[in-house]
């Protein structure tokens, strides 16, 4: 991991995963979003996220996504890579995987499909993984979709574990994360990642380490631009860009939030805009509505619109 | 499939996927719970669902679960295979290899990370999957797992498809069991199978056609005897034992419903009471009340009790 | 109360409460509807309930509508009253009132405001309530609106003291209604009825005393009618009748339930369709739905119907 | 109101209602809380609101609060009064006797009973609400209370009322915060005052008004302290006192947070611990733990502490 004396910091990227229109991998579109991401200044890119439909596709394509986003990356920033799945047995299976491709760091949130049934549980799982890691394993709460919530006193136990380096919080939950952050004074390089950009400002300047939220594929340089201003203590400069990168985001507000990334980035010419089925594309309206927010805030550059 | 004039009828159980204890299949006691139901009368098998762990099994423990319960039927009844996943690609996959290894009937509930975003995508996921095979397909509505539910609405549309033949409704809502009901006037041979069995005498009494419930693993006779009792009319000796089962069923009631039914099932000599990790074993004190509800219903048979 | 030997059984009517344009009582319509009731043939009038706008009433217009269904039902049929406020207190003084003023039975849900911390809360409530009633009290459960559930176990212990006489369930849970019934075991004469009409038949033949939801308003004849059915154990015809009182059940379905249940009464001629504000009227499109229920049910009897 | 040519700002402290053993308002108490909180700084005084149990109340203690409360403040602070109820009506009549008695603004959540059924009625109750009110308006979102959410776009649509002043929001949600602050670019003299005390510090240097907490009961001299600090920009200090104000607001981890703040005021010789029943006074052991914090924050003066 190239930053091996530094605990993970800034923006770190949910890279989506391009696709063909017969939902094959966009090899050519992945490499431009990794390059697009990289000169943007991201401090590390991760793989097979929620945002990169990560449990929507095969086996085959999740490592190959993994394969392509390593070589371009090429050692530049660290990749980190999602291992998660229903079961403790299918994550280990992900992870010896991810291993063995070459990830830096390995991302887990809970099974998602039986609602776990206690903290015990989270626990268990998030030990046997990290007791099987050779590589860090960064913790990811993200109740919408695992239907689990990992309790402060869950993350408090787990720390004591040096190979877990940190979490990414994706609760919208402002109390949880300064909690969390006040957690840091048992251990100060646990690195807090905030999932939802508009808690960035708030939050970083709070303490947390960093941000991980899809829309920085969009507009990698305001983020990180965003990041740097909350560190250099130039918190009005701070707020007036949350604002803009608030609106920004807007573009995720379709039917499916992932259509919704997909289409503002085909728009920018980063990618085709489809989605794993059964997810359906954005409608004309909510196509319409991306385009005005992207020409709003100058980012269709004066290309053609995509028909 | 051996009853191919009728529509499914009666009791269909989700069979446990007995384990050892490092998690591998266990197909002696696999083989003897076949048997156990078939024993029992029932009138199908259900592989690799909710109760099965069907989606928390590695993929290759799924096709031999499947292999062994269709070698072990025999073709006595028919077998029911999960093909559900977290995408409709991933859910086609399974969807072929079913087919290939000769399952009868294919049941898929709705993609279960991503929040489905709207009704549209549930026709679309359906529809796909009923195209693609060859054989029928049962729906299954369990919120509780997958945070979608199939809408009345929905279920109507995709009822005029003829190869879809039913839908199993674990959503425990008695009001939505009677509308779904309703439907079968647009077309009679669609089967409503019930999820939960505290629901079976009143819901199979309104026109369902009969129940799918994990608790049949343990007492296939009693469950049998209750859809017979019910569709002889008697409905006063229904509603007695169904107030048994009622009582038998909170076996169920554990930290985690799977640890439970695994718990009782091999304190009846099925099984080991292995469980996909992360899920704990019954506690002690959960085993204790599991072992004095078998005992007051006569479910222990004076043999020694597991240590 | 006139049934004194005997628990409540039967169809109890929450009555609604017919108001003018300018909000006040409409005494005239809530004595046609009391004499509509009785015609019906119902066991009980249930006033200040949620249906009856009990909540939204002011104090002066609750004792109103107490006095006047006090007076029009001459005592034919017992008068429930409704009690609960947002604290012991205030549900005290209810309490005072509605005894003065001559009610047969007081029913109260919990408190609304504040969500109910413990169940231990809510013994302390209803046991408070209780011991201060020289009147029996009849427990009502419905967490839609109170955000809080009477537990099992808790209805269990208030059982344990006579002057609690049942309870009303409009929890719409089926399983939770049947393990109501089977703790009638420890005191056959605690009467439990059920809120929602679709769940009377399995309901009551499994046990439960009667039914207790706002569409007998609208067809009182036929409630008690099925009520008659189930308890003679005819049961195919009770399943014939309950699909029927389903479907016009229907007229509820408009953005609020109230206001449907008013339209449709207003459109049988028995009041005015003016609810409490901020409820909004019906919009007409949902209007128009109601008045195609009630044709298709026979109920709009030839008049003319309301502009 | 005192500060007339200014939008309200600062902290506005929900004043708790100190009780005697036996329900009665303890007025030697009350009247020494208003005192303590100007003494501490505060910029307004806020009755029977949510912290204040103005919901469970009876009505004649209700005006009885105000009286005081408006007595002991003298017109040193503006004191904002809570008005809402189950319907129009009801609220209506709490204004008209809020306004006789001399409140400087009232303060209105949504009907809390029936579930509110649409935006439409929130719009309906609000504009009803300002029309009849000579004194400024100020809205407040409270979901966990009222099951309701005022949404943006009906916010935007109540603030082209003049007299409609500002909003509290206690939703904890910070995106909803973020939105709403954005809001102000269409009326800057919209007052946004941040509910739970956590977000205050990222909320309030993002462009919020104000904070409205009860912790501010306790502590009106560090709430004050804070949001000087970040309204001077200071914002490394403001984190730091935030995180002391969180670790003190633990006091109101208790099954009931009413009953939590209660004690310790007691504690600090504020008032008596009683609140309006049924809810319960905090265990041994949560008392045991506000003990402590207060202790660990020098706000037990070395007092004796209550027996």
């Amino acid at each position: 991991m190239p930053q091996s004396n530094q605990i993970p910091k800034g923006v770190i990227v949910p890279i989506i995963t391009p696709l063909t229109r017969d939902e094959n991998i966009d090899e050519i579109s992945l490499r431009k979003c990794v390059r697009h991401l990289i000169k943007g200044g991201v401090h590390g890119i991760f793989v097979n996220s929620t945002t990169g439909e990560g449990l929507s596709l095969l086996d085959d394509q999740k490592r190959l996504v993994l394969e392509i986003v390593i070589d371009e990356t090429n050692r530049m920033v660290p990749v980190y890579a999602g291992v998660s799945d229903t079961s403790l047995g299918r994550a280990l299976r992900n992870l010896a995987e991810t291993v063995e491709l070459g990830a830096d760091v390995a991302v887990a949130h809970p099974p998602f499909y039986y609602p776990p049934n206690s903290q015990e549980e989270l626990l268990t799982f998030f030990q046997s993984l990290t007791d099987h890691s050779p590589i860090p394993l960064m913790l990811y709460n993200i109740p919408s979709t695992t239907k689990a919530h990992i309790e402060l006193d869950t993350v408090r136990i787990l720390m004591e574990n040096d190979n877990i380096i940190g979490i990414k919080d994706s609760s919208v939950d402002y109390v949880f994360l300064l909690n969390l952050i006040e957690l840091k004074k048992y251990r100060p390089d646990f690195s807090i990642f905030i999932g939802k950009s508009h808690l960035w400002t708030g939050g970083i300047f709070s303490g947390a380490d960093g941000g991980l939220d899809g829309i920085s594929n969009l507009i990698p340089d305001l983020c990180v631009q965003l990041y740097n201003t909350i560190t250099e203590g130039r918190f009005s400069d701070a707020v007036a860009l949350q604002q803009r990168i608030n609106e920004i985001w807007r573009v995720y507000e379709c039917r499916s939030f992932l259509a919704g990334i997909k289409m503002a980035m085909s728009l920018r010419g980063l990618c085709e805009p489809w989605t794993t089925k059964p997810i359906l594309m954005t409608s004309e309206e909510e196509q319409e509505r991306i385009i005005n927010i992207l020409r709003e805030y100058g980012l269709l550059e004066n290309k053609g619109v995509r028909k």
